[in-house]
């Protein structure tokens, strides 16, 4: 394909795109599709001479589109939101076209300094502490994360390092391994598989800690689990939680707060406060690409020192020898390939793979063409929308909500058993009107109602409600039959 | 913006694209900018009203351009060639379109499908042993990555969770910790830094093997290495190379095989003979984002046993007790939110993050667009133009090759020490003209001449070599004065 006919297939693609957009609404949201279904819908192998675009175009509809989930539908409230606004596919499609590996500074200068000074912005929209930000030359800064498992497994590996450190500069003799057999990492019972994966991968024990009422890690339950822990022996080393629970012996330990979903409100003055105590945390992670309007992936991930991070990973060994290269000051003809400094970082440092995109001209194009004021109102509407399905709920006497409503969640469920609940999120998700998924809150089954497209209004949800109601008395109906 | 806006601003980014790629050639390659050339060009916050996009679009010019180093340039010649073409830009802004986040089959049936199709025409199209493909309906199967460090990653996690398990269950005695610290992996002395972070982040030892004349692991380095770390007690599990080495003793041991640059070559029967052997390994990777025409991230990755792999990460406790949960046999209700199976495999357990875009819509388009046979001409284009390079190289007595010419890599210097050749490269990225980077090979400093952009011609190589010679002429008059 030359640049010409490019010309031509993309300002096509681009109408595909923008009809795909206005007609979700008239998609099912949820396919009827069968495991299995594509592969007897294409060749078994890659053609030998090239098909045409028109074939491929042709194709979407007719392979792909039977077979998708429709994320961005404003009838999809199934697990999360995943971001999704024009500005940032522009910004991809930039992204893109300058495809460039921003694994050092000099790999593409722009693509490292748009970041951090995005990542500021970012910081400084959410009010993080300015230990967490890189424009004032401390010893913090952000990094654009995968995904918010990677922040959280980088983290992690952070602490781990540093107590390795710590405890084998006390007692030398200690080897690695019997260190780690005795580290303890800590998280909520309630949260994202993430952390217990990181635990796996980093080779440490991971104790969930019981959760208090609203669902968040019991302070008082951290503490007793880190001195019955101390005092057999073990070394506690890391706390990963959503929202900032301070333990007695700070120091040794890494705080992680991880608000994968949450964070984005926290640009709304009214949502900060679910952020205070963050000041404590040594890293804290959100995803813009879940509830900011920028297309996944995009993590934002802060640190209050960033050696920390890159020391876990970083392989030279004249590091230890050279740590003044951190300040930038030496840069030797070939430095500048190979060294950290405040304004040439080597994210490749900060996290698990090496090469990198261009993903700050997401956050440029979407914080410019929102503007906080337009960011803010985003949240605001998702969150007065999971309000109004909730005070819709708690109209119906056969319902009950699950946990309290802070954000764009909604937990919800039919007064009774989880037997009634798994039939009704059948009927629901097999009608495939609305998409939800179930998730369970201690022993409840219990039905997720999640704000997600950008596009959802009130009618959608008043609909939504109207034909979960049809269906539950469907439910009850044949319950009692 | 609405989708109106989005319909005119989305066709002047394709002709913004269209243009910049266009003319690419007459930029410089390597930008003039010096660390921290960007905070003062824009505000130190987001603004909190909506800036226009002409104000976006011009700044790109202004503000990012000047920092970008063009990987595109048919003047780039260094690191080593990242993908672009059309077709595969053109998937990409439908791939943010649907914006589906495919973790499991039903997050997005076609997401999964389509991957697991795309990695066995991939597969096919290299020749891979057919226990690698997904269509057999065998243990084998395909998976993207999003880079090689990933994939070599969650190979020696996998590799890690086996051999514990058989230790285990041999000696129930043993803990985890006392068996990784005796685990022993192994890579070439030559071998990307991505195997060290591995080993580093897997918390077991990393044992560098002595290469042989072409750069490639030793054989019978790497079995002295065995031997002797077997005598002392250590247990080898895991060896990762970029060509198979097959050590004694098979069993026990996984083997990984990373061809991250050179897997794309093996698609042309000419250099298929590079991946013999791949029979033995337990799983294959390489990066179709560097030489296959398809944009990054886009890492390729296959294992013989699929449960290998998922095993490592799974943490549903369920997993052990119901393996036939594998076969795809049960699918009760829910399951299929939660289980794996041949046609509705959950990839977020063949990975290190939870979300994945539908990255295989790159693979479609560029696979059909191109034909295999597209394809393999456009490897062989590159060959032929690193073996001009060579011959030029070779036709001159002051250089030197330092390494033998099989791909699109041309490694060369100044006969002479390394000094002159550090002042030579210095000249070359100071007049910008083309960009290289260096290495070491041994203890030489040594430049390398990668072929790397979808435009570059024999023209664009003779240019590079007649600048190379000049400025070379004027290091070895500076040398002498």
């Amino acid at each position: 394909m030359n640049t010409s006919e490019f010309r031509r297939r993309g300002k096509e693609m681009v109408d595909y795109v923008a009809n795909y957009m206005e007609g979700i609404e008239g998609r099912q949201v949820y396919p009827d599709v069968e495991p299995g279904y594509l592969r007897p819908l294409i060749p078994d192998s890659a053609p030998q001479e090239p098909d045409t675009f028109e074939d491929i175009i042709n194709d979407i509809e007719k392979i792909i589109m039977p077979g998708v989930t429709h994320w961005h539908s404003p009838y999809f409230f199934a697990y999360f939101p995943t971001a999704s606004s024009y500005p940032a596919m522009l910004a991809d499609m930039l992204c893109g076209a300058i495809g460039c590996i921003g694994f050092s500074w000099a790999a593409s200068p722009a693509c490292t300094e748009l970041e951090t000074v995005m990542m500021d912005w970012l910081g400084k929209m959410l009010e993080l502490p300015e230990a967490f930000l890189t424009e004032k030359a401390g010893e913090g800064g952000g990094v654009i994360q995968g995904s918010a498992s990677e922040a959280t497994l980088v983290a992690l590996l952070a602490a781990r390092t540093k107590a390795i450190h710590r405890l084998q500069a006390a007692s030398p003799e200690l080897t690695q391994a019997a260190i780690m057999e005795k580290l303890v990492a800590y998280s909520s019972d309630q949260a994202h598989s993430s952390v217990e994966r990181a635990g796996l991968i980093g080779g440490v024990k991971l104790k969930a800690i019981p959760s208090d009422g609203n669902f968040a890690m019991r302070a008082s339950a951290l503490q007793e689990a880190l001195e019955s822990d101390r005092a057999a022996g073990l070394i506690p080393f890391f706390v990963s939680s959503a929202a900032l629970v301070v333990p007695g012996n700070k120091e040794d330990m890494w705080l992680h707060v991880d608000a994968a979903y949450a964070g984005s409100a926290f640009i709304c003055p009214e949502f900060r406060h679910l952020l205070n105590g963050v000041e404590f945390a040594d890293s804290f992670n959100f995803n813009p690409h879940k509830w900011l309007l920028v297309n996944f992936d995009c993590s934002a991930m802060w640190v209050k020192k960033r050696s920390d991070l890159t020391g876990a990973f970083r392989l030279d060994p004249t590091y230890l020898k050279h740590s003044h290269q951190d300040s930038g000051k030496l840069k030797p003809a070939f430095n500048i390939f190979l060294t950290d400094g405040p304004f040439h970082v080597l994210f490749q440092h900060w996290q698990i793979p090496l090469g990198r995109r261009f993903r700050s001209l997401k956050m440029w194009f979407v914080f410019r063409m929102y503007g906080v004021k337009g960011l803010q109102a985003y949240i605001r509407k998702h969150v007065q929308l999971s309000h109004e399905f909730e005070s819709l709920v708690l109209q119906d006497p056969r319902f009950e909500i699950c946990a309290e409503v802070t954000l764009g969640l909604v937990c919800f469920r039919l007064k009774g058993s989880n037997k009634v609940n798994e039939a009704l999120l059948q009927r629901i998700n097999s009608a495939k009107k609305i998409h939800l998924v179930p998730c369970h809150l201690r022993d409840k089954f219990v039905l997720r109602f999640a704000i997600c497209s950008r596009t959802v209004e009130s009618a959608h949800v008043q609909r939504a409600w109207e034909h979960i109601k049809e269906l539950a008395a469907d439910v009850l109906r044949a319950e009692k039959e």
